[in-house]
């Protein structure tokens, strides 16, 4: 038996793009006569359709393309997944399914039992949990069908669910298990992946394929990397990260597997390739070709033009340099060099005039009051300003440079430079970033040195330097690490060794910001815990504040 | 057996507060003789206490406070919500839990079983639903403890789960049932929770005691509005809204009620009242007395302007009017006439000289395009800059003032006119905020007639007026209703009659520019689906655009 596995960047609500997409690989894969072709989780409509689930009107739409994905099924089975609707009036109206096509008839419909509802998961908002598991047999062979989180609830001492899916089925002796998933990237993640596979060949002893979603919805990416699991415990095979592709399994040469064979996962060189495809798809999928940013000579805007230039090409990167009278002369030369290594147009608008402006409006209401962060926020929301008139003039999207250190202690301007279609960096910790400019570097000096050895600074006022009010980034990100990706308390960072006044000042910079976050870009989600959909927290939260 | 309700404004997170607040209302209670005092859902923590119920510290803190609780209840006994932790390590670690605590001790904890998880709720993203029942006995009376949504899976013909709470129970007879609640405010919401009370009462046979969280959070508000049920179907006591209140019932006295005792409740004054609470928690939960907004002449200012003054007090409300050269000479006295009737403070920042700042640095990057919305956004933003610019000086929170009705279309500058802390009209159409005025003026003029008569306007070009680009209001806001809160899709609204090319261009501008209410200010909710948390739509999706 031959099976097909499909891996494929579809677009949330673009049922037509997406069948369109689904029919061309079903044409390829009759014509390798393969006898099963398999694609992602809720491929039809796309993932995560939010809240256009609850639009009757949108379900009718995806109930049409598996009628259309029905239609192809003569002489090849499909397996795709697809919202389905609950039959009894109790409980939520829809499962989230995974459907058996073949003969031109829906043969089986699987509902998913484990729906992830933690992190950038909503799934029990939309879907009732399945309590019913069924083989499918096709062609002789006793298929397990599962969707995406089914497969995750093992090998875990503490596991979220009280059901393991597959447990249900497995002494119905099925003679292979197909798992549709759309399970997002982080740069942990796809070693998870092979892993949950491995311990699940090693509980139930039958060949698993395993197929992702690959592409960028938003914040969220799919990383592809899609996997067969031999009965031996082997990965037999593991499809590309980040690209589509449609590769075919001989079940028999699965069966028989000697050897493992998996890519090598290195986080810098993930989080590259994630942060690319994010901007690639969030331009592409929203009809955009264009982008402006602000380039201050810093890493963090460095890299991001980098990443912007790799994703829509040099072509479609404008840059604008926006100096003030606190700039330094090396910060202008920087951003100068980075534009020309990387060959992409850049303007210079220097602010000082609108500054002007500003405070000769402002100076007669702020009498007797002294310079502070005011006049660095007026700086910054020019810039903000300036890069979203040119993106309303000539119709390209603002990139927001902001990195993850600062986006969590709020060292960072509301409507300045926390302005921004998407944010690039926003799940990137400064020293990420550090490490992300050396990978870029490696060939050759795209990012001028001058930006990566350089003290940070925000350059808003005379000589400052980033250090006058953060610990050094090592320490401050290793503090934000426990806090925002490992929810430790303070009590437990401070155990860890690092200073208690440090630990409870970052702490409550991170809380009392909550209000700056809520109103950013969405942030290219690259870690298991970013900002944005994936952490939600209450603004007037009293909490370590 | 006298019970006590005990409807209380609770601050997430702040557990010192909490505990004292409750521990006061014990005290009193212990004067009047009361047997059982009841608190709201998850009362130690505040609701909806959102990512910090993943905090392990978090966790402890409410353990905490329930500790503290149970040391109160020597002579009376509590029933209060806090979190408790799963014991087993299957599923979520954490239950939503009422406490019964008497002598000294925690007699009972009866978790929630149905986890609302739609629109504003995230419940099983933290929470284990319970599957286990069990009455608690105190002085010889049986009690049934519920938590908020427990007993509103009935009357429904579509009903969201499976199971009814007290249909487990009720077979063991009970004396009462206890339902502890926090259940946020929408304006149909108070007649929702008569009914769904008294649908209980007419199941069940069994007096209800339904007590409520009353203030808000962010952007939820709790109305408070406790009940009291009686066993023949009336309901015995309805509590204020709005407000703090500790009230205390005779069990003999529900037992034998003769007469129901309602309030009032009209739509526009309940909106009224829970816009002026949710300003009011707003600023104090964030520990913020002043605020700071723009007066346009129009009437969404002059609205928000009022009920700032009436949560804060007049003089901690600020007015800026920052006409432009298209703005009418109308606009200025309006605001002027406004802020006068108000004995608010107000000043004049005209914004021509910054824009033609901005013109003189931007002119040479536009050279060979014509005007469009670019110029009318950077208009917009230099107001928006300039209120944050008084915002960050003197330290008060700006007051967001668009409306649903252009927050839907996307007709409103991102970080310009919707910047803000908190945004007070943004659940509320302009046809409502029509009504709010005419409420606000029902005994003197307050907000001045022309505000509210004159054809609305941005006034950012010449002659500018809403209905250029949009229909009328009363027809965009019907037709936004069925698409927002019915979630109908476009044939289904058609056919109520509605123009069939309108409908398209409305519904695609509402999805369009879901990347600006993505970044906007938190927005008050006061109807069944408000843009924000409650609304969730992935930014990149391709359905209806």
């Amino acid at each position: 038996m031959k099976i097909a596995i499909a891996q494929l960047n579809f677009h949330i609500g673009d049922f037509e793009g997406n069948v369109d997409k689904m029919t061309k690989a079903v044409e390829s894969a009759k014509k390798e006569k393969a006898d099963i072709i398999c694609f992602s989780e809720l491929a039809t409509c796309g993932y995560p359709a939010r809240d256009f689930l609850d639009f009757d009107d949108f379900i009718g739409l995806c109930d049409q393309a598996i009628q259309k994905l029905t239609a192809l099924t003569a002489d090849i089975a499909i397996v795709v997944g697809s919202p389905s609707r609950n039959p009894v009036p109790e409980g939520k109206d829809l499962y989230n399914s995974a459907y058996f096509l073949a003969n031109k008839k829906v043969q089986h419909v699987q509902h998913k039992a484990l729906l992830p509802t933690y992190d950038v998961f909503d799934e029990y908002r939309y879907f009732e949990p399945a309590n019913e598991f069924q083989l499918v047999t096709y062609k002789d062979k006793k298929i397990a069908l599962t969707v995406c989180e089914d497969i995750w609830n093992i090998g875990n001492e503490n596991p979220l669910y009280t059901v393991c899916p597959l447990d249900e089925v497995i002494d119905q002796k099925p003679d292979f298990v197909i798992n549709v998933s759309a399970s997002p990237f982080t740069y942990q993640h796809a070693q998870d992946r092979v892993d949950i596979v491995k311990a699940n060949l090693k509980r139930y002893g039958v060949p698993m394929f395993y197929v992702n979603h690959v592409g960028a919805q938003t914040e969220l990416v799919f990383d592809g990397g899609s996997l067969v699991g031999a009965p031996n415990g082997n990965i037999h095979a593991e499809m590309p990260f980040f690209e589509e592709a449609l590769q075919y399994f001989d079940l028999e040469d699965v069966v028989n597997n000697e050897k493992e064979k998996v890519q090598e996962k290195d986080k810098i060189s993930l989080i590259h390739d994630a942060l690319v495809l994010g901007i690639k798809d969030y331009f592409q999928k929203l009809g955009f070709k264009k982008t402006i940013l602000g380039l201050s000579g810093g890493i963090d805007s460095a890299v991001t033009a980098v990443l912007a230039a790799r994703a829509l090409g040099k072509d479609n990167v404008r840059c604008i340099l926006m100096p003030s009278q606190y700039s330094s002369d090396h910060s202008v030369n920087d951003a100068r060099a980075l534009a020309s290594n990387l060959g992409i147009q850049y303007d210079i608008m220097p602010i000082s005039s609108v500054y002007q402006s500003y405070s000769e409006l402002l100076d007669p209401h702020f009498f007797g009051t002294t310079p502070n962060v005011t006049e660095e926020n007026i700086q910054a929301r020019i810039r903000g300003m300036l890069l979203m008139a040119m993106s309303n003039k000539f119709g390209n999207i603002v990139l927001n440079t902001s990195n993850k250190s600062e986006m969590a202690v709020g060292y960072g301007t509301l409507y300045g430079d926390m302005c921004g279609g998407i944010s690039v960096l926003g799940d990137v910790y400064k020293t990420e970033v550090f490490a992300l400019a050396k990978f870029i570097n490696k060939d050759k000096e795209v990012i001028p040195e001058n930006s990566i050895t350089k003290p940070p600074s925000a350059e808003l006022r005379p000589d400052q330097k980033d250090s006058d009010s953060l610990p050094p980034y090592d320490i401050l990100d290793d503090i934000l690490y426990e806090y925002i990706e490992n929810t430790k308390g303070p009590d437990e960072i401070i155990e860890m060794g690092y200073n208690a006044k440090l630990v409870k000042r970052i702490l409550r910079m991170v809380n009392i910001n909550e209000f700056k976050r809520y109103q950013t870009a969405p942030v290219l989600r690259v870690s298991r815990k970013a900002f944005g959909m994936g952490r939600r927290l209450p603004i007037v939260g009293k909490y370590l504040s």
